[in-house]
C-alpha cells in the first residue's frame, strides 16, 4: 500500500445476497436465477439525505475494486484509483461512490464459475445468458439494499458506459447525471466480430470441455488468445508503434524461429498469461455476449425513442485514437440526445492511447468530470 | 467456366524445379534449401525482344492462379481475373503476365507441407523460415528459366506489394515499373500483433502437434480462428456495418445461446471453415513470419537509402478505409521516393471495403493501372 494523501486507503469488499428461491431474479432472456450475490465496494460517506451517491460501472475485465487497497501489503490500487479519492474527479470528500462486480463476472458476484446450489457444482454453461440490462437491474438491487433511491451520477467507460446509458434510459427517475466514456449505444458488426473471435479461441481450446473445466485444467491458451485479441483492440496503431515499434525482444537480429521475437509479441503473451490467472474463461464468453446483445434503442424502437424519457444530464467523452468505439459512435449518442433537447456535454480528447485512454488519460478526464459534476445541482 | 470475351480462358499451371543438392538455394536466414519447385501460370504472349513481361505478386493466401479457368467445369476464375485479360488493366493483348506461388506456400510451390527428399516426409517445422527477399529471389529463378532479364512491371497488393517493393530495390536494373497496392514498406507493431495472434491460434490447437499433423487430423479450429482474425482486418468497420450490421442469422430474436446468432459471426465461421480446406496451417505461420520480418529499409540503413538505387517508375495506391495498411504507410513510400527524386504516382482511392479493396475496387483500379502502364516506355 502506497502512502498517498489522495488515496481512499484500505477498503473492505462487501456482499449482498438476494433472489433466494422461490423469489428468483427474472433475467432479460426470460430465464430465472437465484440466489444472487453481488460483490461491491464503497468509498466516501453517504450524506444524510442520501443524495450524493455515484455508481461507478466497470468495463469488461474490471471488478468492484475501483480504488484504494485491499490490505496493508497490497501494492496495486483499484482500477480507477487515479479518478477516485479525496480531491480527485470522483471526490470522496463530496460523493459516496459505489462500485460492484457485474453479474456474470468472476470477481465476487454470481457468474458461471459460482456454485449452483441446486447441483452443488459450478454453473458452467447452465448459467443463463445475461445482458447489460441484467447488470443494471442487479445493481438496482444493491441500491435498494443501501437505501438509495436516486443517483447523483452513473459513470463508466467502455462496457461501463453501456451500463450508464442503460441506467439513464431504464431508470430515468433515478439518474441525475450520466458519464459515458469511450463507449457506444450499440455493438457494431466489427465489435461483434472481435468478440466472436475471442469466444472461438476459448471454445476451441480442448481444455474448455464445453465449459466444464472447473477443478481441472483450465482453457488457458484459448483465454490468453482472447485477451491478446482484446489488447490489440484496446491499443491504437500509433500507441503500439510508440510503445513497441519493430523492436526485438532481448536480441539484436532476427532469430528466424517461432519464438516471440518482437517486443509486441512478448507483451501480448505476457498480458494473455497474466489475465488467465485472474479471469474465468466462461465469464469471458458470457460477458462478451452481453456486449454483443447491447443495442440501447432496440427495446424502444430506436435510439431517439430510447432517450425520450431520460432526465439525466449527460457527459460523453470519446478519444481520438479509440478505434474499438470510435468517436462517431459517441457523436451518434450526442446527436440523438441533442435532437431530444437533452442536456449533453461532449468532448473528444485528442490522445494516442486508443480505447484504453479512459483508464490512462486521467488528468484531462479528471478536470472534465470534476467540472461536469460540479454543475449538477446537489 | 464462364463465357467472357475478356477472359484469358483455360490456363495450365506449370512448374520449374531448381536448387538440386548440392546446389541448394541460399536463403536470407543463412539456411539452405533444395530442391525447390515453383508453380506458375502465364497469360498473354512474350514478345520477341522479351520486353513486355509483368510479374504479378500474390498476397498472403493467394496463389499462382491469377486469371482464367483451370478446367472447362471450373466455376471460379483466378483471384485477379477482373484485372487480367484481353483489354483489361493487365492487358494480355499487350503484356506477358507471370504469376507464381510464393516459396513457403501450399499451392504448388515448395513449402512446409512439401516432402523433404532427405526424409521422405513433409518438412513441417524443419522447413527454414523464409522472407520476402527469398520470395523475390526464387521468382528471379523463374524469370531466368523463362529467359526474361527485364520486367516491364512488377505489381501486387498487400504482401504482393511488399514483394514488388523488394523487387524494385533488390533488382533495380530489372524493374522498369512497380505497382504497389494497399501495402507498406514495413510491418508495424499492430500488424505483427495480428499475425502473432493468428500464429498463437494455430499453434495452440492441440492437433497442430508442433507442426507434425500431416496425414493426421489437421489443426482446423486454430487455422479457422487465424483466418477469422485475418478477415476482420481485411474488412473495414464501415464495410462490416453495411454488409452485416447487427442482423441476426436466420432468426428474429436473440436466442440467448452461444450459437452464431449474428450474421457477421456466421460469415466469419464460414470463411474460416472454407479456408481450412485449401490452406496449410504451417504455410500460414511461415508466411506470416515473412511479413513480420519485412522492413524494406533495414538492410540499407533506412528507407531513403533503400530507394536510392531504384530505377523503376512507381504507382502507389492506397484505400481510404484500409486500416491494416493505412494510407499513411503508402504516403511514407511516396514521400521517400519523392525525396529521392524518383518518378512516383500516388492515388488514394476513397472506398469503404477496407484492405480487401485491391481485390474488389477493380474498376477504378483498372483505369489507373492501364494509364500508368501506358506511360511506361515499351
Amino acid at each position: 500500500m502506497k502512502k498517498d494523501d489522495h488515496s481512499v486507503g484500505l477498503v473492505t469488499p462487501k456482499n449482498i445476497f438476494f433472489a433466494e428461491p422461490p423469489n428468483e431474479f427474472q433475467l432479460e432472456s426470460g430465464k430465472k436465477l437465484g440466489p444472487i450475490n453481488i460483490r461491491y465496494e464503497t468509498y466516501g460517506v453517504l450524506n444524510v439525505d442520501r443524495s450524493n451517491a455515484i455508481l461507478l460501472l466497470h468495463a469488461f475485465s474490471g471488478d468492484a475494486h475501483a480504488a484504494g487497497y485491499l490490505s496493508e501489503t497490497d501494492k496495486t490500487p483499484g482500477w480507477w484509483d487515479a479518478m477516485v479519492g479525496p480531491g480527485k474527479a470522483f471526490d470522496t470528500d463530496k460523493y459516496f461512490l459505489i462500485c460492484s462486480n457485474i453479474i456474470g463476472g468472476c470477481q465476487g458476484s454470481t457468474g458461471p464459475s459460482s456454485i449452483n446450489p441446486q447441483t452443488g457444482k459450478p454453473y458452467a454453461l447452465s448459467f443463463p445468458l445475461i445482458t447489460i440490462n441484467d447488470m443494471v437491474l442487479t445493481q438496482n438491487e444493491l441500491l435498494n439494499h443501501l437505501g438509495i433511491s436516486e443517483l447523483f451520477a452513473v459513470a463508466g467507460g467502455s462496457m461501463g458506459g453501456m451500463q450508464a446509458l442503460e441506467w439513464s434510459v431504464y431508470f430515468p427517475e433515478k439518474v441525475r447525471s450520466a458519464i459515458i466514456l469511450a463507449s457506444t449505444a450499440r455493438m457494431t458488426a466489427q465489435g461483434i466480430a472481435f468478440n466472436a473471435l475471442s469466444r472461438n479461441a476459448i471454445m476451441s481450446d480442448f481444455r474448455w470441455q464445453n465449459g466444464n473445466y472447473y477443478g481441472k485444467e483450465i482453457p488457458a491458451r484459448g483465454l490468453a488468445i482472447a485477451r491478446m485479441a482484446g489488447h490489440i483492440t484496446y491499443l491504437s496503431d500509433e500507441a503500439m508503434h510508440k510503445k513497441f515499434g519493430r523492436r526485438l525482444q532481448s536480441r539484436e537480429e532476427y532469430g528466424y524461429d517461432f519464438s516471440n521475437e518482437f517486443e509486441v509479441e512478448s507483451y501480448l503473451q505476457y498480458q494473455g498469461d497474466k489475465f488467465v490467472e485472474r479471469f474465468d474463461a466462461n465469464s469471458y464468453i458470457y460477458i462478451s455476449k452481453a456486449m454483443d446483445y447491447f443495442d440501447l434503442g432496440a427495446r424502444f424502437g430506436g435510439l431517439n425513442e430510447a432517450f425520450a424519457g431520460t432526465r439525466a444530464k449527460f457527459l460523453v467523452v470519446s478519444y481520438s485514437s479509440d478505434w474499438l468505439y470510435p468517436s462517431y459512435q459517441s457523436k451518434e449518442i450526442v446527436f440523438t440526445l441533442t435532437k431530444n433537447r437533452k442536456d449533453v456535454s461532449y468532448i473528444e480528447i485528442n490522445c494516442p492511447y486508443g480505447h484504453d485512454s479512459f483508464l490512462l488519460e486521467t488528468d484531462r478526464q479528471s478536470s472534465i468530470i470534476s467540472s461536469f459534476l460540479g454543475g449538477i445541482r446537489g
